[in-house]
């Protein structure tokens, strides 16, 4: 890991950041400059302003997005601040232009309360067909999207939420089709509550999961516990039925599925032990996971998984968000709703012949974004 | 004109606009991708986080700078809105790239007051190395330069302001070496008391000139008269010092040169021919001047000019902004000063012999802009 991350940061520093603006056209001859600057694009100017939608047609913004974030939430490094998120967000543009071909612009920038991101966000709907929100602490990232879903006429997804979830439902769509369970009958721990946890919850809850117990840093969290915030009291209504209290250690035993958006090496080989027989492990924080894959089998897990490239099994957003934006873009769709969320998991989840040590697509794979884009479209119509 | 309209109009709906984003690197596999974005690029964050400068050498940051406009103040065009200021922004942005190499980020947002803008800009800072500021009505652009060039620690570029009154004095110089004048001795009809208008009569007033008088719609501003902003105020104590009253024909007779910086058609030949002997006419209203080229030296002008890349003289920030901009990013300037202005507009006039149809040099002259940053490091040594 030494070595990787010299070699990042080097990598960093030779090309200075990821991205850069090209031009559509060559400005080299005045005839070129009187069509793309005065005089000409005063009418181009006035054609929008006569009708709005030609913004669409007339300006590079159907293909544009922003990546907002305030650094709050940066990776599994918690609150670095908008400069440090930068690498992050550039790594993201990289990935929208390279697989869906999206121009998306990062924006990192300082915000002192949710009302501060949420006018931003406003402020700069006319320059964008969407935003992507990224790496916002919850709860703050709750009532941006809330508001935001309600007021904006472009879409918004907050992808550490939606992205994260859509991801790990699509594993266990092909987990499950693997060793013949149904979702229903899993006992699933979900350690980590901030945007991932909740978001994850909810989303495998409407997909047909009946028991699930989220944990904070306090603990497992349950009707009544005292000093939860509105968003976990809502989840604690839908979740741990049972009221189990207790931490990590304590819950662990009897379940089937581990699913970590939380930190790293906070799960021992002994707490997979304690679970039921061939349980699933889906240790998902960054850049180190909760616990290493190889402990993880070797501790009798039937399937491990991380979020990073360079161990088999990566459940990544990046193998939602490209396919889901340009599907976005493509069929003018101004709201993610669940059902959206369900078709993509879906459609990555039957992208490839599942196994072991392959339970989703390979994040190098361009196909995939065409997959999920005609499934939402099959799905819309 | 109706013709190259429609051409602009067809050339924008060829191309969507004329900016996109490329990347820098191919992000086409496994290893790629675990150095420009997780796990490696979290190495990369922290080691911003604990060296805030790093964000210069390891992301675009150093290259990369926004421009930012409300949409109230279009070209001549007036109030469009944001949505409809993006041709101009997208194009200023492909002519940052074109001639600069700059990565200008158009952002065109919606905002209620100047107070929004400003914390709009305090917000992006720390995305950029930079920002331009364009197309935002006066009096506010004032308010919002004064305070933004107090608090950010990048610097901030008003081209309404300075780039038009950067490109004027260039080309006054030229004109006063050609025609044998003094600045000090001219007589200067300034027609629009927006943001060109202050930003010009205050840099000429700093480069020499000593009689100035400034019209705004209701006609010549002179100390005392009623309702003046606190701008305008301001500007009254400096110019018109007979304090001569009346509309732009009772103002035009005796004067050296007229710099018109509002809106079209308002310049009659009869006005020109009351001026001095061979008068300098700039009429720089865009799309369309103030008064013809050929008209204006049907009436005795010695030069005319205007903001087109169609017709001779063009006098067109697109000189400005591209080697001021490249300057300030690879000089680490952070204030734009009145000495950079200057620096600037001799730059930029020594940069041809100057003839009565060519008082600049060509806007696709692309040397220009090391002339620019040469003189800028030169000054700043």
């Amino acid at each position: 890991m030494k070595e990787l991350n010299q070699n990042a940061i080097e990598f960093h520093r030779r090309y200075r950041g990821k991205i850069a603006i090209r031009t559509k056209i060559k400005l080299n001859s005045k005839k070129a400059l009187s069509l793309a600057y005065t005089p000409g694009v005063s009418a181009v100017c006035l054609d929008i302003q006569a009708n709005p939608k030609q913004s669409w047609q007339l300006t590079n913004r159907a293909n544009q997005i922003a990546i907002v974030s305030d650094g709050t939430a940066i990776l599994g490094l918690g609150n670095i601040g908008p400069a440090a998120g930068m690498p992050v967000m550039e790594g993201k543009s990289a990935i929208f232009k390279e697989f869906a071909g999206i121009d998306a612009i990062p924006l990192c920038i300082t915000a002192n309360n949710p009302e501060e991101i949420i006018r931003f966000c406003q402020q700069i709907e006319p320059s964008f067909a969407g935003i992507n929100i990224e790496d916002i602490a919850a709860p703050a990232c709750f009532e941006i999207m809330d508001k935001l879903e309600k007021d904006l006429n472009i879409p918004i997804f907050h992808d550490d939420q939606y992205g994260t979830a859509i991801a790990v439902l699509a594993a266990l769509i092909n987990a499950m089709k693997l060793t013949k369970r149904r979702l229903a009958d899993q006992k699933i721990v979900i350690n980590g509550a901030g945007a991932a946890g909740l978001a994850i919850t909810n989303l495998l809850l409407n997909y047909g999961a009946k028991d699930i117990t989220v944990l904070d840093r306090e603990g497992a969290i349950y009707q009544g516990r005292s000093g939860l915030n509105k968003y976990k009291a809502i989840l604690a209504k839908r979740t741990n039925l049972t009221k189990a209290k207790g931490r990590l250690g304590e819950i662990m035993p009897g379940k089937d599925i581990f699913i970590g958006v939380s930190k790293g090496n906070i799960l021992q080989p002994e707490n997979v032990r304690a679970m039921n027989a061939k349980p699933i492990i889906l240790a998902l924080a960054n850049p180190t996971p909760e616990i290493m894959p190889d402990q993880a089998l070797a501790a009798g897990a039937i399937l491990a998984c991380t979020g990073r490239s360079d161990f088999p099994n990566q459940i990544n957003n990046a193998l939602v968000f490209p396919g889901l934006f340009r599907g976005l873009l493509d069929l003018g769709i101004t709201k993610v709703d669940q059902k959206i969320k369900i078709t993509v998991a879906e459609a990555i989840a039957q992208h490839i012949k599942p196994s072991f040590s392959n339970i989703l697509p390979n994040i190098t794979d361009k196909t995939l974004i065409p997959t999920i884009v005609k499934a939402m479209k099959k799905a819309k119509n």
